[in-house]
């Protein structure tokens, strides 16, 4: 199963020509859309999102992430491997959260995420390659040829992701309001007492 | 085919972890979504949106419909089979109008929904049950071997549905709203007259 | 594969019941939704927004485009080949652009769209075609079995597609703006001079 998670947003062409893509190299792999709405253009709070929401697929997974500000600068393509689920996107952090979890559900230090997750840095190029949609032209044939069941290093070398040690474990921030209403920190349940309150303030960059 | 009927929303993850479920334990049954935007949390208008539009599936589809403000409460999780199409979905009037207008359709008395159709109560139960999230939990995984062919008794036993006796047989509600600002209500077209002239008013509870 | 464009928006159900009829139809064949929001009952400006994306497909798609204020009125409908893509919709413009397109990338004059593409005019009829949603009744069978292989000629004969000669090869409009705030025009991008300034003006029949 290829899972979506982008910023694409609900409307428009482009989770619709990602998916076409999709269909054409890997026709008998489903292609499930999981957030079109991820926080637009901020790999950080994403980064939380995803790794809430990835842990609930199977192994096997190939997560096509595509949350990319910098597209079209020199920011790296990765393939990211962790608790036997596949990941693909730009290396500006959106799997920081993902590796550092395997790595510590693994009991592994937090400084050998290496160890216990792997990463390849993509190198294979498609012949068109648009300046602003990687999503389409470069993480969709990837993510299509792993869910196909090729292996990384047909299209990628090992290398070491981008590492945003900054970020808490755990982000006592937003990171998504859903249609109920209901607000999703970057937190992790069991971290919280059960009698806690949260207290959530107008962030100081606010109007 | 499984035919998704929801309040979920059209944004955020809860369409695609349904979906994901559904592919996963019933992997060559196409999955489509009628609506993500039922009436919100409310089964009365909800339940004649869906009697309207269902009798236009064809005999076997399945419905998952989750539009279920009592998850995590006592209500009970049905199985509703009318006209050869199958529900799976809470037990708090969100099938009451298919019922009723099968029976109907059937020359049946309408005390006597039991004998045109059929109901269970759902007694399986996952490994895992959210309080939250039924309809991926629990709803999912029934809709799915039903699409498979498994047969109601291998998950459920007989039951009566809970019946909404008072609701109306037309309701003179404005229930849904569509992209094109069409008004749909909750009344069959043969019961309003060719020169009936329709009255939207503000509803008393209104602000 | 078969692409939808359409104005039914992204609620409701009405993508939901033309994916249902697809999956009926012509059950093996991948469906993906390019646009549900194209402008709204306005096939001049889709007509440049169609063009633009449908030449990312491959030959051999299918696209089912519903962009049709006329529904139920004396419009025709029509299947149009055009650089071995299929579309089906209305008469009314939605085809204009491709078409013209079409024949000028073969080196045909204008008035010989007919020589470079190819045109048909619907006569198979459902034996059920509501007056109001033909994408339901008439176009998505219609798009089914020309993606399971039949021919134009077993529901259709030969015909000129109604021209809007008088529509510019390249619209000075705005026709889609996209969730991240691009603003897309009916113009080529390479009629535009690479440091050629767009003003962006409010239109005169604007409030």
């Amino acid at each position: 199963m290829i899972v979506l998670f982008t910023d694409f947003g609900l409307a428009g062409p482009y989770t619709g020509q990602v998916t076409a893509v999709l269909q054409r190299e890997a026709p008998s792999v489903p292609v499930v859309s999981l957030f079109a709405d991820a926080p637009s253009g901020m790999p950080k709070p994403s980064s939380y999102l995803l790794a809430a929401y990835a842990a609930w697929f199977p192994a096997g997974t190939v997560l096509l992430c595509v949350v990319d500000p910098g597209v079209g600068g020199d920011r790296r393509a990765l393939i990211a491997a962790a608790e036997g689920r596949c990941y693909v996107g730009p290396d500006n952090g959106l799997f920081e959260i993902v590796l550092r979890r395997a790595a510590v559900a693994q009991g592994a230090a937090q400084r050998a995420v290496q160890g216990a997750t792997q990463c390849w840095e993509i190198t294979w190029r498609p012949e068109l390659l648009s300046a602003s949609f990687h999503g389409r032209d470069l993480f969709a044939p990837v993510a299509a040829r792993l869910a196909r069941g090729e292996t990384p290093d047909t299209m990628a070398h090992s290398a070491a992701p981008t590492r945003f040690a900054v970020w808490p474990d755990d982000l006592a921030e937003i990171v998504y309001i859903d249609h109920y209403g209901n607000a999703m920190t970057g937190m992790r349940g069991e971290t919280v007492g059960a009698t806690a309150s949260l207290v959530c303030s107008r962030p100081t960059w606010g109007g």
